[in-house]
């Protein structure tokens, strides 16, 4: 399936991409489709199940929309999960309502006969037909951004076998071998390679790299098991689809962020929340990037004047910049979705 | 009670506060009492549960001790809990095994009735009875490290009520209601304050300052709850005891630490696991501060010839510079002894 040119240069999302400062910037959030709106919960509770919302196109794709319905934000992303890959290799994926992701773990290199990578296609199917869904379905002008976890994080979750604050297990085994450890990325890089490749075939006009643990590494790790895979997924998608973005999140890295954009080939970098929109602006001068962040998602929550000074502080600060607006984290589910609408008035009105 | 100063001016862990570069380095470990020792587990079940523990003067010298006989670090740290001082203010504080601390959470202006400042020294009446039995117990050539949580990573815990990812609950206070949150942090500071200076006047001769969740907050926020109150701290310590060293611990702080040594005026820095060791060496140098950090525990756990490496490296990078070799966060409990012991070892022989 190929994109319709003509359709495509009208989203203005894509511009910064294309060397073009837009006033005001595109806006998406993180999260966008989520727990904060109503219309999400209703649809999740007649998914019954959180995996059977991301497999169920028609239902993955409402959710994506409810958002854009809304909002009308610049870029809907698809609504999946980074943990579906896994699920896709054969790992038993399962969400505790409240409490997260459980996995039953990969500890060592033996336990990676149980991945196999043939059969992913099968389990992404339902993925890509929302894809294609959802390009069928969305305003002309609205882009449409797949993703995946990076291979770190994802990693991360497959070791531990659950969320963790440290991400112990997965940077042991890192530390203990190495090559057994890089065979799990690998097998991730690849299969990661796959499953975006067909989300742009399906529709797709930018994709995101989500590299939520990526701050917990020392130099020599994050170098070894964020900036090289995430290189590799890059390059690899520029000889598929040389026009297609690709945004990384490599949260909290910090003053590694830099780094990570010079050596991936990102053509876009996602800001964390706790980095100070100075760096934001002087940071990635140097570097052929688009900058996209960073406002707290807790004072979305907050909202208010106070939201608003930041949110104008960030505007003025990154004016003239290839920017977008997003959130330096995912949306909290007890955002009021008023705010929501407050921030996106804010922003489309300019400084 | 007055430190005797002859003794005293033998202590290696104070020289690089002195503007003396050591070669080797002085080493410590954070949490170098703890979990991963057998002769700790054994006490720790002695004392019937983890606060006990750290209100019977006796068993916390002890444990305090124990990582001083088989290691000879340079400094020792006091035994006890960041959360001492909201049990003190009269919050209910527990430790559930395996889960951390559960405190009844304090969520507005209104739950700062339940806390009183006036109360806490009977509470941490122990807690300075031990530092002055570790003073008697310790060799002379040891160092005394005391301690607090600082006032905005203790604010996140209570709170919250509980350890949390994205300390979500004080953020949000701290948007909704500033001066109210701010009347939680400003208890806090003089709490902080007069527990410091009584540790001080029992024998320490060293103080830290542990701020684990520095790193979740934008820059302006991070300014306001970290770099603040930590300057009162600083400030009034200074006033009291002019002559006992304070070091910071902003983990996760990033670029920010830089700012965060400036405007504290705090003496010595901790680099948490992240800092990339040449960002540790370079990004101090116009700071009147001595460095500390940050090899991973993790690779502590791991051990072997890979660890030596990154060890070396430190050393190598540090060498010339006011430097004090530790972790870039605590111990972990799976931590084999012995390879504490090859770390010690290696950091004592120099490269």
């Amino acid at each position: 399936m190929q994109m319709d040119i003509g359709s495509k240069a009208a989203r203005r999302f894509l511009e910064p991409f294309r060397g073009k400062a837009c006033s005001p910037p595109p806006i998406w959030l993180m999260r966008q489709a989520g727990r904060y709106l109503p219309e999400y919960r209703e649809t999740r509770t007649k998914a019954g199940g959180f995996l059977n919302l991301c497999y169920t196109p028609e239902l993955a794709a409402e959710v994506t929309l409810q958002p854009i319905r809304r909002y009308g934000f610049d870029a809907a992303i698809l609504f999946s999960d980074i943990l579906v890959v896994p699920d896709a290799l054969g790992q038993k994926v399962s969400f505790v309502e409240g409490e997260g992701p459980r996995l039953e773990p990969i500890r060592n290199v033996n336990d990676l006969r149980r991945l196999d990578p043939a059969r992913t296609a099968r389990t992404f199917a339902p993925v890509w037909e929302t894809v294609a869904r959802l390009r069928q379905d969305l305003p002309r002008e609205t882009s449409l951004i797949g993703f995946c976890g990076a291979p770190w994080t994802v990693a991360t979750y497959m070791v531990q076998g659950e969320g963790s604050s440290d991400q112990a297990e997965a940077r042991l085994w890192a530390y203990r071998d190495r090559e057994g450890f890089s065979r799990l990325i690998d097998i991730l890089v690849e299969t990661s390679i796959s499953y975006l490749d067909n989300q742009v075939k399906a529709g797709a006009d930018c994709l995101q790299i989500f590299d939520t643990w990526a701050g917990s590494l020392p130099d020599d790790e994050f170098d070894r098991w964020v900036v090289d895979p995430t290189r590799r997924i890059r390059e690899s998608l520029r000889d598929l689809h040389p026009d297609v973005p690709v945004i990384g999140f490599p949260r909290g890295a910090g003053p590694a962020a830099v780094w990570y954009v010079a050596e991936t080939g990102v053509d876009g970098i996602g800001c964390d929340t706790a980095t100070p929109p100075y760096v934001m602006k002087e940071a990635f001068e140097d570097e052929d990037v688009v900058v996209q962040g960073n406002l707290d998602p807790l004072l979305l929550v907050a909202g208010g004047t106070q939201m608003d000074e930041r949110v104008d502080e960030i505007l003025s600060l990154m004016a003239g910049q290839r920017f977008i607006f997003n959130l330096g984290h995912g949306i909290v589910p007890q955002t009021p979705p008023e705010n929501v609408a407050r921030l996106v008035e804010r922003v489309r009105k300019g400084t």
